[in-house]
């Protein structure tokens, strides 16, 4: 009956001239380093700055899988741009955030990226493995995760 | 009958610190800066350095279209990787790039790439519009391109 | 009497996961993007925003002739920092701009930049060359200069 | 006497698309991410790759206190240049690295880092300090203190 809402974030990104490659559009690889900002944005937005987040679940950070990208439009140094990004899926040890950029209203780059819950391991400090995102954090992200414990346990039944 | 087999070029990237984020592995969007070099690199071994490339035919770059790359290990600074990178489709106005990238002979990271040959639009300049790829710059990449079907023959018979 | 005021930028910056380092702090040469990004943030408010300024001008952009900063205090992920730029002194064809970088109101990093105005040679458009900065350029940076013609006046008699 | 000769490194760097800006020369923060390469290269060639160093002696990094550079001509992408590095002051727990970066024999840029040898405080695992640099260190970077005077002479009659 109630659709779950997921939590958006929309950050404003002023495209800058070092952004921007000899073709005088931002140099792809850059477009990446946003979308890690706006990733990092919505965990803020969630309650998780990246630093805190860190310290409070013994993680070393949320590294990518896979990413993939499609640049429909270019953007230009002076532009200002609007990202929009949310989780559009929560799995064991790993989830999906899709962010969309928009240059004057036209969808310009959308990106999915993949990521994990990743700590060192403890057997093998030089090892990075994989670890179950902790319930809290997901319920952070669902407009019923902040309504307290009532929902949460229906939604638990959902599953 | 005859398989047609594809120019392929070997990057050798020393892993700077600053390539690295606080959890000490490379930051992924350098990847993308990576491959993105390893791709004039290819195009550089065809005979074409990016910067002539541009001149000789009057375009802007090879922007991308569209972009994907999974990450199977992670690499760290002080390491010496290796990227080979062919492509893999010609299509009219647009190609496939795959890079992949092996740390101590193990395969971490594969990206792939679909760029354009893109020139400034002659009707309006601030427009980015593909062009066709000229058959010269494919045949580049092609054994029989620059060689022709006999000397590929015995080209073959040495390895 | 009247001190002359310069135009002064104030730019909020969010240090990201990716402007850092392995040693958990920003690598030293984000902070050079920052502070391009604040003397682009700092023409804009004169109201020469960089795209618009280039094409009205026909210059190439505002290049440094040389650069020195210290960095007093490390900024780490997370921290949200304040930059103040201005414009310390105009020459023919250069200036001089100062940022002044504080995390929690300490001064963190301090840097002098020396810029050109430049375009394209005439005669030799592989050549970069400086050019006299438009008086009105100038003008837009001291409160006097937007003011008007007639004090404008008296302060060119100064000089 | 006997002058101190100290290690040079020479470094080859290919200048890729992505390091350059609109303007289509090398934008500049990338000068400071090549000179950082060109120490850590620097230090590899004394025998301390920068991931065995840290371990070896407990640092977090060479961070730097001061920088600054002149940049005398542009680069642009499909150049090589060469950077030439060397140390040319010890200090306690800090030490001075000239580079010299020349395009077509000519010197482009020229850039003097301060940098020192850092660790975590033992009290404040938060704060950074600086430590003296081990004699060890200092040492590998001398004709010197590698060979010990006898040798040094001859290797001297071979050059």
């Amino acid at each position: 009956m109630s659709k779950k809402e997921n939590l958006t974030n929309r950050k404003t990104i002023h495209i800058e001239w070092g952004d921007c490659d000899p073709a005088q559009i931002v140099y792809f690889p850059r477009y990446f380093a946003y979308f890690d900002a706006c990733t990092a944005g919505l965990f803020k937005k969630a309650g998780l700055p990246k630093r805190e987040m860190l310290q409070t679940y013994g993680i070393i950070g949320i590294p990518l899988v896979d990413v993939r990208a499609s640049f429909m439009a270019p953007s230009r140094f002076s532009d200002t741009v609007v990202v929009e990004s949310e989780i559009t899926e929560w799995r064991r040890s790993s989830f999906c955030v899709r962010h969309r950029l928009f240059n004057k209203n036209v969808l310009a780059v959308e990106c999915f990226e993949i990521r994990v819950w990743a700590a060192l391991s403890v057997t093998d400090p030089e090892r990075i493995e994989s670890k179950p995102v902790p319930r809290e954090v997901v319920n952070r992200f669902s407009s019923e995760g902040s309504h307290g414990a009532a929902r949460q346990k229906s939604r638990r039944k959902k599953r």
